[in-house]
Parts: structure tokens; C-alpha cells; sequence
């Protein structure tokens, strides 16, 4: 699992950083990429990666400020275009749904591949066999949500050695104990899975957030995550200027990390008065109080 | 007078080529820029150029097909952003107003400057003391318009020499004659000012086209221009391909350049398909027809 930022500005594009968009790859745990916002010339910045358009199958939008989704529909387009035939979901805030079909509509923009919109509100808005996706409104101008993915604990490794001491060899009964599934052999033998697999390993949980000022929800979804993405529009001097415009500070994302319990607080959405020898401060107010934070930089990489 | 391509790129953009945008620059003529087109983007190239956004004052969309469309949400919204305070026209086909007013209002956008959007259709679209623009359909999938922007003649030069001549000193009657009218001096002398002016300075054509099939419109939009901008998506060779997706060759565009006998021919809306050693063949495919012809790429700037 990684996470690839391609856009870590705030509000308008700059040389250095593009505005809002993070790639959550999941090529191992499920062969596909998932996109938290969509700032305009995220399609440009993908350019400049080794991801795959058509391997991006989720989307999800966590406001509907022009700089987290103005990439929207040439990213959707080009994806099409560069032969994506599978289903893509987009899951946003009411409103995105109609952005995206008067911006194809008026283009003539027909898609290759099923579009599923989704207008979330709070609450799990997906789940599957190995992840579940929960949402949650934060303090912003406008209905800003953040997400918190929570992957599901995975079965233990299988104790092969001992499967053979019981004289079961290898075949499609291999993967029924690893999911989990008590058996009974044609010889009348039991067979309790959970005795032939290892510690089960615990699942991560990744915290993206939108837009926000300090708040009670952040706290909530980022407790005890692996890694929490928090926007640090400004430096902690500008705390009144951040409540104002509905933002977060350095030092407040630093103490939601802390008081959560995170592992790692990666910090974006930074304003562009910030170049990068004053970046280098707004990474130190932060490490004051949670030390094991980094400020994303566009096409960084981090690994889960 | 200087027209500038930020993206000469045919439907997606590429490392090398961003989608459409080409700015008019009529510094010296108006103190403004005029934009055509806005594929997505554009404001990211506006940012490697000495352009500023809030001198641009119209723009003009050939036609809604996404690569020409995509980066106008974010340019206008960034214009207001960036100080941009005076009137800002824009001009295209019907289904631009529902695409600007939407993406404007999902995104909760406000400008600070007031945003005309006319939905135009052929003939006369804009006349002011120094220029006329005509509008008129060419043969694409969906309706497509060629600008062509008739500078209108100028006064020539005072003759001041022959004003002193005649005891006329120098102050705002020197405008006046400047401006073609006649006066009747204090002592009776009628002045024609057509006797102290000078040979009129003829007003240039600069013919700027969506995207089309070879057809008779860009002829007459292109009747002896000082520059023609017209696509070139294909080589010579994929002249069923371009009429069958309502594109052009280099060959087709250097023919409408010959015989609507222009000053030189710029190409571009290049196929990703042709990297930097196929280009130069496209442009001698051109030169062979009509010598005069450039290939724009990125950022290139022309004296007009």
C-alpha cells in the first residue's frame, strides 16, 4: 500500500505544487488505485507517475471547492480515451453528480466505461471483503468530508508443516482453511482452521481528510490510524487567519495526530506563501509536537 | 500584436503538448489579451509566461469538446483570485453558459469581476473602434467556429511638419486631425485632415480556427490573413482517418492557406502520435504547399 500525492497546494495551481489530489494504491491488496480529489491537471501529474488511468476505480471527492475537483472531467475523459473499460465510482458530496454530467453533457463526452456517481453522506459509504470506508463531515466553508479506509484484519499465514502432519497436501483445501473455513476430512477428522493459521494480521487504517478547521470529527477518524493526511493550509502563526477561512494550522493537525494516536501525520494542502525554505519551518512547528510527521511535496511517495 | 500557444496538443494532453489555449496578446493595441480556447491547464502554462490573467479580457471558445473547455472553471476562478477585477467576456457556442454557471455554482465560486458569456452564432460577434470579429461555422462533430479578427485601418502619420506649416501648434487639435476630422480654424482656414495624414496603416487579419475537416468556411474565414492558426492533427497520409473524425492533414490546412492567400500558416492541435522527428516531416508535408508555415509548440510566441 502506497500513497502518491500529485497535487499539494492549496487553493490555486503553483510552479511547485498542483492543487488537491492523492493516489491511495492498493496494487497488491486489490490491483487497483484509489483517488481522493481531483484538482484540475491531476491528469497532467499522473504523466509524471507510473499509474495506470484505468486501474484508478474509485474516486472520492471530498469537497466541492473547484481546486479538489476541477480535473474531474479530463481525468474522466482521458481514461476513456486511454482504454479504461472498467466501472469507475466516484463518491462525493450532493452536487457532484450534476458537475459531472453537465460537464461531459455539454462536451459530448461519451465514456467507454460505467460511471457510478455516489452522493455520500456520513456513515460507511463502501465495503467489501477487505475494506471498509467510513466518512465524516469536518468544518469547512461548505459540506467537507474526510474519510477513514479501514483495512480488514487478514488470516494468519498458513502452517503448512503442520497440514502435513496430518496428512492434508496441498490443493484448493489450502485456501479454504486460510479463509477460515472448519472442515471435516472423509476420514472424520476435524478440522479447526484457526489451529493451522499464524496471528492473524491487523489491518491498516489510513485517514484522508478534506479541507478543515481544527474540529472534533478529525479526531474521531483518524484515531490509532497508520498514516493521517491532514491539510496544513498555514504556519501556527496564522491560527485566527485559518479559523477565518475555515483552514487548519501546522501545530493543529500536529495535535489531532497526537491526541489520535497516529503513527505518521502527512501534511498537504499547503498555502503557496509558504516557499520552501519557510516549508522547512512549518515542518519543524509540527515535529515540536508529533515528530513523526513529513510534508507531502507532489509525486512524493509514501510507503503503508 | 503576438499570439502565444499555451497547449498545441490534440485531445489529451502529453508531457510534451498540453491541450488547447491560445493567447492574442494586444498589448499595444488595447492594453488586453484575448484568450481562444481554455483546455485544462491553461492557467498551469500562463504560469511559465509573462502573462497576466487579469489582462485578459475575452475569450473565445471554438467549440466544447473537453481539451478546448476543461481549464475554463479554474481560469476564471483563479483570475478572481489573482486581483482580476474588470469585465470578462466570454464568447462560444451554445451550452458554455450551462457549463461555466454550473461549475461555477457546484463549486461554490464566487468572482469579484463581472463574467458576460454570450452564446454566439455566425457573422458580426464583437466590433469596437479597433477591431471586428466574425464568427463562422466549420465542419466538425459538434458546431465548431473559426474566429477570423479584422484590426481595423489606422490614421497614418501626422504630417506636423506641414501643421506648423500652416501655424496649427501642437495640443489636442493634433488628435482631432489625427482622428479624420475636418476643422475650420479661428481665421476660416478649413482643414481637411486627409491632407496632413499620412498613408493609412492597413489593419491585419488574424484568422484563428477550431478544430475541422477541410471544408469552404476556413477559406473565406482565412481570405488573405496576415496569420492563419489552423489544426493539423494528422499527416498527409491519414487524410481518410482526419475526414473521418473531422480533423485535418498538413496538406489540407497548407492548401487552405495557399489558396486563401495568407502571410504564413501556424499549425498546430498535433496528434500525441507524433513525436518531435515525426514533426518535422509534418512540417515539410505543409512547406512543400506552402512554404511559410511554422509548427506552434508550447509556449512559442509570434510577432504578428
Amino acid at each position: 500500500m502506497k500513497l502518491q500525492f500529485l497535487g499539494t497546494g492549496a487553493g490555486i495551481p503553483a510552479k511547485s505544487r498542483n492543487v488537491t489530489a492523492i493516489a491511495l494504491k492498493l496494487l497488491e491488496e486489490k490491483g487497483s488505485i484509489w483517488l481522493f480529489d481531483c484538482g484540475e491537471a491531476t491528469q497532467h501529474q499522473i504523466l509524471y507517475t507510473n499509474i495506470k488511468p484505468r486501474r484508478i476505480d474509485k474516486i472520492f471527492i471530498t469537497h466541492l471547492h473547484g481546486d479538489h475537483i476541477y480535473g474531474l472531467p479530463g481525468f474522466l475523459s482521458s481514461r476513456s480515451f486511454q482504454g479504461g473499460e472498467t466501472t469507475l465510482t466516484v463518491y462525493g458530496p450532493k452536487g457532484i453528480h450534476e458537475y459531472i454530467r453537465v460537464s461531459l453533457a455539454v462536451s459530448q463526452t461519451y465514456l467507454k466505461y460505467d460511471l457510478n456517481i455516489v452522493e455520500i453522506e456520513e456513515g460507511t459509504i463502501f465495503e467489501d471483503d477487505d475494506f471498509i470506508v467510513e466518512a465524516k463531515i469536518l468544518e469547512h466553508g461548505v459540506t467537507s468530508y474526510g474519510y477513514r479506509i479501514i483495512e480488514k484484519d487478514r488470516p494468519g499465514k498458513l502452517n503448512t508443516d503442520k497440514l502435513l502432519q496430518y496428512g492434508i497436501k496441498p490443493g484448493p483445501i489450502y485456501k479454504r482453511i486460510k479463509d477460515g473455513e472448519n472442515l471435516t476430512l472423509d476420514d472424520g477428522t476435524i478440522i479447526n482452521s484457526q489451529e493451522f493459521l499464524g496471528t492473524a494480521i491487523k489491518g491498516r487504517i489510513i485517514t484522508i481528510l478534506g479541507d478543515t478547521r481544527t474540529c472534533s470529527a478529525t479526531e474521531v477518524l483518524a484515531k490509532e490510524a497508520k498514516v493521517l493526511v491532514h491539510e496544513a493550509t498555514f504556519s501556527k502563526e496564522e491560527s485566527s487567519i485559518a479559523t477565518e477561512y475555515y483552514h487548519s494550522t501546522t501545530v493543529q493537525a500536529a495535535d489531532t495526530a497526537k491526541k489520535a494516536k497516529v503513527d505518521c501525520l502527512l501534511l498537504t494542502h499547503i498555502s503557496a506563501r509558504y516557499d520552501q525554505s519557510l516549508t522547512e519551518q512549518l515542518l519543524q512547528e509540527a515535529r515540536a509536537i508529533f515528530p513523526n510527521t513529513y510534508i507531502a511535496e507532489d509525486l512524493a511517495e509514501f510507503e503503508i
